[in-house]
């Protein structure tokens, strides 16, 4: 064709796409792997295979005992793993999977919503249902029963989680004013995860693993209705957000390499981001959630957007998938943390 | 056609779908009428001003004053109207609609993320620009501009916030020594407000009008980062959430009616509904953001989920606009309150 | 701020972000002139304006009467442009911003599905409806209402143009046979405008002012229903598609320069730009959708990605729309071609 | 709480929301079982493969010989399948999966764009590879190099697919001269398996397995420029889509049952949809794309829409995935197709 201009020739390494070929019998492992070379959202999450194990392999590797252990600051991993995630993921069963790397301590710092620590304890309490996202809200109002997408969760669940939390709150406020406790969201949530004694809990075992969960608008759900009520009845209870956000900058700015691994936007993905500012930038990151960038959004901004802000590294290799996070992360965890269990899990053990 | 089914006669009422006709003039009011029934999220934008508009009456309608005024929870508005958006509408141009709501005293409640406090005091301080979407993030970084989706924020302008805002924050930790003041975030803002004493900012409109402005996460973003130096220089600031949920529920609880306007979703959108749910939900009701329901996620529910928890009255018929605010924002002001804005002036000074 | 590079200064003229100040008073004009400083989409609709005033203004520029008259290949427009949209816009009222850009023959070319043709057709026998997205289909089904969206079209309408249609239909088959017609899309669309005779009818203008409207898959829709059981009474009818692909894209390769509007995608978005790649590249180029380029669809492509393909030339200055066309064709139309009727409209007059 | 209303007791048989548990170690199959469970879209996913079982099942059902074979409208399976997909999924490795249905006649009609034509013989001649969706397209257009979103194609291989088809151009014409030979898309394409002779394109195993692949607008890509430059050389040539639409109308009135499974939106998704309204609707659906209904566009109009209007039965259980297809189908086929190899392709021999 006359229109057409001549083609340079492309780098003899460049990836050729071919899917999975289905001849070859069904392995799954195999299918996912044929996804790099797939193209479109199935190479992304390739991609994001080959980053979370760049983490991994980062953090496996032996570190320097650094002069003294004394230095609480510095981190005892070659790469601190920031989790992020909004709290819809943990009402669905993309909790079980995070409960995985919270049990066998694989990710380092937790960044959630509200609503990402209640729900978790409510499910300890009473399970959440699966619905259909065309559920008329008013029927469904009548009948007490409350939508989150295509899940339900009876308004019973959320009486019991009252009556699980305020003793514990009576108890927190006693604590404040005998002991003079200043508490945190962080340490709420980690006497939270004490209290629930429950390993269907991923803040139980974020307590016993000593993994700290910040959630700085901790308020804004179930719980700040709860503590809302309770100010009522036992005022004095006192939540304060500087403490965490020293806390949390202090994971980011001491650790020897940072990865960021974020499920969904908001308050999470920004929260996790900012705090790696404070380092010159994460050196891994992958984003998974379905936002756009056209409306200016930090919620659907792509990583090289944070590269310009210094909250990922110039030279780093950030993946974002654009997809739900209900079917890509547990298959993103089966490739890398699982995949890697046994020397991962050896080497909590070994610490 | 033999396939078809006879069609039932649709009600007479009912509207038919029918444009802006150019032959008559260009129209700008009458353009945007037309909208109702042109279909899609042109009618879903028709709504929501019919739906503002309703929130206005509501508001406008004399309130017979209750026994007496000393009762401080009780409203003394028909309609309290909460405001929500994200930190983006801030750096951008709809910065210039919400300041001048604020000022108007048009809307009684905001609540925004961390990053919509600051920005708009950085702004009064230097200007955002007009970029790219598609600026490399790299050459950004080399040249010390961030990116904000096609908005560009120099390294500069984030100086001379912190040059701004140490002093204050020095000034707040003696307070809270000296005087036991109380920090929370709305505390927080308002103090801002009345310091950067500048006419173009929302806050400061916000500080002058006594307009609650709620952003629990308030160290998520540069005044945490601020925060986070300032601490180290001078301990000791505390910032309590608890104090802040009694406020914004209470809000919610002793209002004779209420309006939600949110602009995007995490946790403003959630915030706003979740106090609302505090009065078994709000009477108006009107989103505006780009998100999908598809994920979950609260940012993309649609309002009638909200039914089924209780934030949005069952007899509600509240709208959402699929739609980037920067386009649809300040056309809803001007067909809603800019429209009313004699009304809604003269009400407020006759307070 | 330690971590802060020094920022380079930005070029003076650079626009700074900001909005309208509604202080000023209700000026819809200055309002939406304001766009282009508020960001995000808002400026993006801002700098659509601007390329398709470019469009009119080369539009307008004096032709050199080339030679003869006689060669009709030459387009006599200083640009050509192709307007392209998908059927749903024909069902909505943006239809009479269609209607209007074809009866003042401000687009030269058309582009759209067989949805878009019929739909047009069918207001002209009976109305469409403003709905609900949420209603049921079974529902609607039983009452057969067919839902498109928010809008309802009972299936009443489709009978009407089935009684309308079907003697065309014999006609033409009978034209083919006894005069030999060639009829293509393109012949039928332009048969069925003069037939119609209805001044609200998009395709009577097209007809009227000669634009030719091409619709390859016009068999896919009601269209083809009717065709489908027409040729069961009266086989023998032919579409064909070769001459048609010749004569749009020679209304590209011979054009002075071409401007494309496209609202929406698949088939219309993807068939204009082909067509101009016949020309090495549009000169000008608006794509207002709400697709996203993360599954690597056309429909969703970014113009950058029309220009790795010759589609637009590598100098020119595409703008994509995030957005619903039903809120920013109307719009864009009144900034645009509205604006300009007067000088547009007497162009037309003295050719 | 007070505000709380009571719950309903929901079914005992409501599935409980629980995820994947890596502590049983890393089962794929067990883990996208898990999914139905999980919420959200890995629901729907999980709803999915239930939807596509049930074709297949169907499909496999012992059909009666009705009277006489003779009758050649009478679909031989119990349930006639029809696949559409966009072309960027034929560029993309979500070929080999469409390969592999073709290949053992999992499915009966097909239904693609014309890009999703001719991409499928291109990399029978060249490969496409595997760049990034940032890639600028002026540099990309500089080397000759086009982009489909993180995909490239070398003009190259254009040139290869210009030289194989141009002598096939001739034969076609010159047997509709002769042999008058009435071309039509499917036929064109059916032809273009048949001389491509290449077991890795998907129309050479349609064109053995005699699946009729239908495209409308054929004219609407690299064909089309090709039948367009040779239409100068050598014309005549005519493809009419009349004679289509009756075959493509057919398989759906006379199918026993009819699934359709339909990958992305715009004339893929409408062409089989509208092509099942003529037998009242198909019992059985499954889309996967990444639209959404708030534009009133077809491409993303819900499952329930296409009730209302006939094109899937009222008593259906329709499933959309909100997803790229690059993730999902080919673990779709994994779950459905792949799984059930052994059944089909055993009932395919013994036809």
């Amino acid at each position: 064709v006359v229109l057409s201009l001549e083609s340079i020739t492309l780098p003899e390494d460049m990836p050729q796409i071919k899917g999975y070929d289905f001849n070859q019998g069904l392995d799954h492992k195999a299918l996912l792997q044929s996804f790099l070379t797939t193209g479109f959202q199935a190479s992304s999450f390739g991609q994001a295979v080959q980053e979370v194990n760049k983490m991994i392999e980062k953090r496996l590797e032996p570190v320097q005992e650094e002069h003294e252990s004394c230095d609480s600051h510095t981190s005892a991993s070659g790469c601190t793993i920031f989790l992020g995630y909004t709290s819809n993921l943990i009402s669905s069963g993309v909790r079980e999977s995070i409960r995985y790397l919270a049990q066998h301590r694989m990710v380092d710092v937790i960044v959630t919503t509200a609503g990402g620590i209640e729900e978790d304890f409510i499910k300890c309490l009473a399970p959440t249902y699966l619905g259909d996202f065309s559920l008329k809200g008013k029927e469904l109002r009548q009948q007490g029963i409350n939508r989150i997408g295509n899940l339900l969760v009876p308004n019973d669940n959320y009486c019991k989680f009252e009556d699980w939390l305020m003793p514990i709150l009576d108890q927190m406020v006693l604590e404040q004013k005998t002991e003079g406790t200043h508490w945190t969201p962080s340490k709420m949530i980690h006497r939270l995860g004490k209290e629930i004694n429950n390993p269907d809990s991923v803040y139980y075992w974020a307590y016993k693993n000593d993994i700290p969960v910040f959630s700085p608008a901790l308020t804004d759900g179930s719980l700040g209705d709860m503590i809302y009520f309770h100010s009522y009845k036992n005022p004095g209870l006192l939540l304060d957000i500087v403490e965490d956000i020293r806390r949390l900058n202090s994971k980011a700015v001491f650790a020897k390499s940072t990865g960021m691994i974020i499920l969904g936007g908001g308050l999470v993905k920004h929260h996790i981001a900012n705090a790696n500012l404070m380092r010159n930038g994460a050196d891994f990151a992958v984003f998974v959630n379905t936002g756009q960038e056209f409306d200016g959004s930090d919620s659907g901004a792509r990583p090289d957007e944070a590269i310009s802000w210094g909250k990922i590294r110039m030279d780093a290799s950030p993946v974002k998938v654009y997809a739900d996070a209900s079917i890509v992360f547990p298959l993103l965890v089966a490739e890398t943390f699982a995949h890697n269990a046994n020397r991962l899990i050896k080497e909590k053990k070994s610490d």
